[in-house]
């Protein structure tokens, strides 16, 4: 799936945000986990499996109201390849039910290294002959220190498969600004960092004005996010350090462009722990993450001040 | 097990290099996935299968010549989960021969999304209140552009259970200056990654004069090399770029102090893919692989001029 068919689905949905699947065990209810462990034990494989039958019932629940989802890799990859498998079911289910899906990797190196990781989580691998997809997401963050030997890699699968990459520009946690914001002779690195974005996603562009090379964007730098949003005209953000980082609404309107669009907003604890909020058993813990969910897109897109709109 | 126990293996094989896993099926020959196929089938699990005996025999041929060896998390991920089983199997197999082990997987993020990537690599994560390690690593490589942020959650780890990171300061490939070179008020922005690791590194400093927190410093930049190993003092090295990408023993000497020590070498598809370049059929390729590992032995501790000695 293309940006634009996230953009479409994002109008379809009138919700610009994307649940994050940082599903780690302490926040999966216990009858969940009961459950988990019942069929696969306690080890490292019932933890993956309870991840898995609590992404699965918030894709359920939620289908109908966000368009995207992000599973975080470091959370599967917490409990062993038994959470990389729990990690790529998750993935084909998502896909499954129409979800655009983000593998949230921050994936960095260079030459036939990256293409490796490129096959992994956009493209196939071959095997004797046949090919196989090892994950298959729509889109993976990246970290784009190594240059373009790190990013050139991912274009091929952007332009044959119709996937997309968000490059870390300017993170949302406190400490981003140790290198990203040091000055150059113009500028700050994470604006030449969006500069090389913009670079790379050229010949990439899609019906809605925007390239196959997005941007990480942090809700909790508003005044970067919207120059950005100017800076980099062809560039989709992904912006993360919303809800329990401490962005809101307000903080976010700035990654947005006339039309309402040009960004997917985060959340993951916000409504994957909403009922650790509420003091409930978990047991509920769908009705709480639903109600979450519908209270962040209205919120948001009252700051917008529009609904998403169709440029074309 | 810590940098000074690196240290040591690299004095008592008078072989500062570490073997590069990047075990792709290309590169493992016929015999060996004939035999994977036949136990565990034509896809992903079978080149997982093939990749994990390919490594096992080079474990077994070169662990009285080399005292580390680093699998590149890509070539396992480009496998799938199954690939990742293979890792895992890879890790637990190397440290039973008693190898150091460099997970390199360039991970990077936030707070408790990388305490998960520590957990996963460096640590163990709790199920139910046992403990389990997931991959089990003594180092892992990481990249610092998010700042102390990225990199705190993995210093607890460092401390209580010894073991060590590498976080990528200038990398060994042709566009690495793109952003590492660009001119800030002071320096370049890799001195300035290069400075961090020395703050990082306060207070985790072994008997050999080495931080837990290391640096990849690419062999194609020999000049940038030999600046950081005095700007660095207490910095230890990893070296990728040595062999199939163009460094040779000269252009590694500059990361080496006074003692020979400071540095390890990456080697992985000179060694890896030795009986490829001989027009071999494969199934020689332990003493290919051994010739390669002897050989760039031999020549780096010529290039150094000196053994490897304790200065404790």
């Amino acid at each position: 799936m293309s940006f634009d068919q996230l953009i479409e689905k994002i109008i379809a949905c009138k919700n610009p945000t994307v649940l994050g699947l940082d599903s780690k065990l302490e926040y999966i209810p216990a009858h969940i986990r009961a459950q988990a462990i019942e069929t696969k034990g306690k080890g490292l494989a019932g933890a993956a499996e309870a991840q898995f039958l609590f992404n699965k019932g918030l894709m359920d629940e939620l289908v109908d109201i966000i368009p995207a989802v992000k599973p975080q890799c470091a959370y599967y990859e917490m409990y062993g390849w038994q959470g990389m498998e729990a990690l790529a079911r998750t993935i084909a289910y998502a896909r499954e039910k129409g979800f655009y899906v983000i593998a949230d990797g921050k994936r960095n190196d260079i030459g036939s290294t990256m293409e490796a990781y490129a096959s992994a989580w956009l493209g196939e691998t071959e095997v004797e002959g046949e090919k196989f997809e090892a994950f298959g997401a729509d889109a993976l963050t990246v970290n784009g220190y190594f240059g373009s030997d790190g990013i050139t890699p991912l274009l091929k699968l952007c332009k044959e498969r119709n996937k997309g990459i968000f490059v870390l520009v300017k993170t949302s946690n406190p400490s981003s600004g140790e290198l990203q914001n040091l000055s150059l002779e113009k500028g700050f690195v994470y604006e030449q960092m969006g500069h090389l974005c913009e670079h790379w996603g050229e010949g990439l562009g899609g019906r809605h004005g925007y390239n196959a090379v997005g941007a990480v964007v942090g809700a909790t730098y508003p005044e970067e996010l919207a120059d950005l949003r100017t800076l980099l005209p062809h560039t989709f953000f992904l912006v993360p350090g919303y809800g329990a980082q401490g962005g809101g609404g307000e903080s976010v309107k700035g990654g947005f462009d006339k039309n309402g669009l040009g960004a997917v907003v985060n959340s993951s604890r916000a409504i994957l722990c909403a009922w650790q909020h509420a003091k409930s058993d978990g047991r509920d813990y769908l009705d709480h993450a639903r109600r979450e969910a519908l209270r962040m897109r209205d919120e948001i897109n009252a700051a917008i001040g529009r609904m998403p709109n169709p440029t074309v």
